[in-house]
C-alpha cells in the first residue's frame, strides 16, 4: 500500500512542535521517526543499526530523505517524499550526507533536533564533529508528541491489524487439543497469522501453566494438560502497522479461582479502560488498575499496564506507570494489559487496543474476551 | 535449548581481548553482547530499547547479568550466569544498577570498555554522569574480534538454521505454481519455515520481475509469469541463531541471458568463496569477486558482498567491502552473498554460509543451488 504524507503525518502537531520547540529542522533516524516523515519502512535500519535512513524535516520547505543506495529504490517506489540522497556505505557515512545536505538548504548553522535515545554514542560525536556550528537539541519529546495523536487512516490501519490477529489467536486455539505442546500450538497461531495477510509474527508469547510466569518465555515442548491456563502475548507485522495483544484459556473446565482471577482481570481492566478520558493521567490510570486489583484481593505487580503505540508495533511513551504525569489525549491509542499473580507460579495477563476519544475511550477489539476460552 | 558458558564462549579470545585491551571490564548491552555473554536472548532488548540489558565481563571472577525485573525469570531460567541483578523499569534506571553493582565490585574507578556503536547518546551520558571516575572506553572492536571467532557449538547451531531454512525455500517453491502472485509464495516459504521449527521469518524478500531491483521489497500481488527470475533473500530465527540466505528460480524456461546471468552469479560466488582462505583480506575478496564479474561481462554494483554471520543473524564486522582490510581468519562465519544486475530492471542475487577454516573454506549449504530451479 502506497500511502500518503497528507493522510499520514499529523500536520497539526508538526506545525505545534516547530512552535514550542524553535527549531530549524528536525533530524528523524529511528525506525519509526523515518517511517512517519517518509512512509517508508526500512527494515534494515532495525537489522542493519549502523545503515541509518534520516529525514530532514524542517520548518519551511519539503523534507529530504537520506538513505543508503542499497534502499534507495525502496525509498523511491514505497514513499512519498521527492527529495531522496543517497549514500554508497562504507564510502560515506551516512552523517556525512548528512550534513552536506543542511549546508545546501542553509540549515548547517541552525537549531537541529536530534533523537538522543536512539542515535548511538559514536553517531553522536560525529555529528557534533561533522557540524560545529550547530545548536544540537534533544528532541525526542517533540517526536514522540508528535507520533502520540494518530490520524484517522493511521487508526485504521492499527485497527485491522489487531482485529486480524485476534482472529489468528481464535482461529488457532479453538483448533488446538489438550496434549498437544506449546510450540505446536504457537505453530497454527503463526500459520493463522500469514493466513489473515500478516508478514509474520513480530512476538510471540505461548505459555502454558508454570510457564505463564515468565512474560516472554519461548514457546516449549510442554504440553497442555487438564487445569492449565494457557496465556498468549503476541503480535503480527503488517507492514509498520504491528499488533501487540493479549489472551488467556484454560484447558478443559475452568477452577473457581481461575474463573475469579480471570474476572478480576478483565473487569478491572475495562474499568481502568473507561476511566481513561482527555485530562486524566497516565499515572492516575495506573493508580486506579492497582487499587482496583487490591480492592479484589489480587496483587498487581508490573511496573506499567500500557503503552502508547508505536508505528512498528512498539511501546510508545507515555506508558501506564506510576510516573508518567502527562494527560491522556484524544486521539492516542493505548494498548492497556494489566496482569496478576494467582499463587507463585502463575500469571494472568490481558491486553486490549484502545482510542482515546473526547468522550468515552473505545476498546478496538473483535474479539471481547469476557472469559476464558476452554481448550477442549 | 540451555546452552553452557563452556562452548558457547571463546575463552581464548575473551582472554586475548583483556591482554590487549587494557581492560577492567566489558559492559556487553547490544542484543548480540549480551546474549553471547548470559545465553538470554532478551527479546524485548530489541522492541522496548531503553529496556536495557547488561552483561558485566569483569577481567577477573564472575559475571553480573543486570535485566529488567519483567525478565528476571527468563534471564534465571534461560541463562547460565548465576549472578543475576534486576531493576525496576521506570522507578530506577539500568545505568543506576549498573554503577552500584561496579562500586561494589571495586570496578566504578577502572577502565571499563563499553559498546559506542549500540549506546544511545542519552545513556552515554547517563553513565558519564554516573560513573565520573571510570574511564570509558571505546570497546565495539573487541566484541566484535571475540565474536568473529565461532565455537563449534555455534557453528553447529548456525548450520542447522541455515540448512532448515534451504529446506523450506525448497519445499516452497516447488510446490508454487506459475500464476501465483509473490504474497502466496511468500507465505508458503513462512509456513514451510514454520514446519522445519522455526519461530518464525526474520526477513522475507520474495520479488520477481522487475520487482528484484529492490534489494529488500516486501512481497506484493505480482503474479509470477512465464520467464519471470523469482529471487529471495530470507532468513528465519531459531532463537538467538538465525539464518540468512538468497536462492534464485525462473518461471517456465529459462532464456540464454538468464541461464547465462545465473552461470556467472554462482561460478563467481565459488570461485570467490574458494580464495576467503586464512591470510587473505576482506578487502581482497571483495576486489577478486568484481573483477571476475568484469571478466565475465558482468557488473557488480553492491558496495559489499557479504559480511561475518551475528548472532541474532545480523551483519558482523568484517564485511566485505574495499575498505575492510582484516584478514580472513579460521572459525569466521561468513554469509557471501554477491549481486549481479542484468539489464536495468533485473537483479541477481545468491548467498551461502561458508566456515573459514585453516585449509579451503566449507559450503555449509543443504541446497547446491547450480542452477536457477524452474517453478513449473
Amino acid at each position: 500500500m502506497k500511502t500518503s504524507r497528507e493522510v499520514m503525518v499529523n500536520h497539526d502537531e508538526v506545525r505545534r512542535a516547530f512552535e514550542e520547540s524553535h527549531l530549524d529542522a528536525l533530524i528523524a533516524v529511528s525506525p519509526e521517526n523515518t517511517f512517519y516523515f517518509s512512509g517508508v519502512f526500512v527494515r534494515t535500519q532495525i537489522s542493519i543499526r549502523e545503515r541509518l535512513a534520516l529525514v530532514i524535516v524542517p520548518r519551511q520547505g519539503e523534507e529530504t530523505f537520506i538513505v543508503c543506495n542499497i534502499e534507495e529504490s525502496l525509498a523511491r517506489s514505497q514513499g512519498w517524499l521527492p527529495d531522496v540522497r543517497a549514500y554508497v556505505e562504507y564510502a560515506q557515512s551516512p552523517l556525512e550526507l548528512l550534513a552536506d545536505v543542511l549546508r545546501e538548504r542553509g540549515l548547517a548553522g541552525g537549531r537541529l533536533g536530534f533523537e538522543e535515545r536512539f542515535l548511538s554514542a559514536a553517531y553522536y560525536r560525529e555529528l557534533q564533529a561533522r557540524l560545529p556550528q550547530a545548536t544540537l537539541v534533544v528532541a525526542d519529546p517533540f517526536f514522540i508528541r508528535i507520533r502520540n495523536i494518530k490520524t484517522p487512516a493511521q487508526i485504521e490501519l492499527f485497527t485491522s491489524a489487531f482485529q486480524r490477529t485476534e482472529q489468528a489467536v481464535w482461529n488457532a486455539w479453538t483448533a488446538s487439543k489438550p496434549g498437544e505442546s506449546e510450540k505446536v500450538v504457537a505453530e497454527r497461531m503463526v500459520q493463522e497469522m500469514i493466513k489473515t495477510g500478516a508478514d509474520g509474527p513480530r512476538h510471540m508469547t505461548l505459555a502454558v501453566g508454570e510457564n505463564t510466569i515468565h512474560p516472554h518465555a519461548r514457546p516449549s515442548d510442554r504440553a497442555l494438560r487438564s487445569g492449565d491456563l494457557v496465556l498468549t502475548d503476541c503480535g503480527a507485522v503488517f507492514g509498520g502497522y504491528c499488533s501487540d495483544i493479549a489472551r488467556m484459556g484454560v484447558v478443559g473446565k475452568p477452577s473457581r479461582a481461575q474463573v475469579d482471577a480471570y474476572k478480576a482481570l478483565y473487569d478491572t481492566q475495562r474499568e481502568t479502560i473507561a476511566m481513561m478520558k482527555p485530562g486524566v493521567t497516565f499515572s492516575q490510570a495506573f493508580t486506579f488498575c492497582k487499587e482496583a486489583f487490591a480492592r479484589r484481593g489480587y496483587v498487581m505487580l508490573n511496573p506499567q499496564i500500557g503503552h502508547n503505540l508505536s508505528l512498528l508495533g512498539g511501546h510508545e511513551d507515555p506508558l501506564l506507570h506510576p510516573f508518567a504525569h502527562e494527560p491522556i489525549r484524544p486521539g492516542m491509542l493505548v494498548c492497556v494489559e494489566p496482569s496478576l499473580e494467582m499463587g507463585p507460579h502463575t500469571r494472568l495477563h490481558f491486553e486490549d487496543l484502545v482510542l482515546i476519544t473526547e468522550k468515552d475511550p473505545k476498546i478496538l477489539c473483535w474479539w471481547d474476551a469476557k472469559e476464558l476460552l476452554v481448550f477442549q
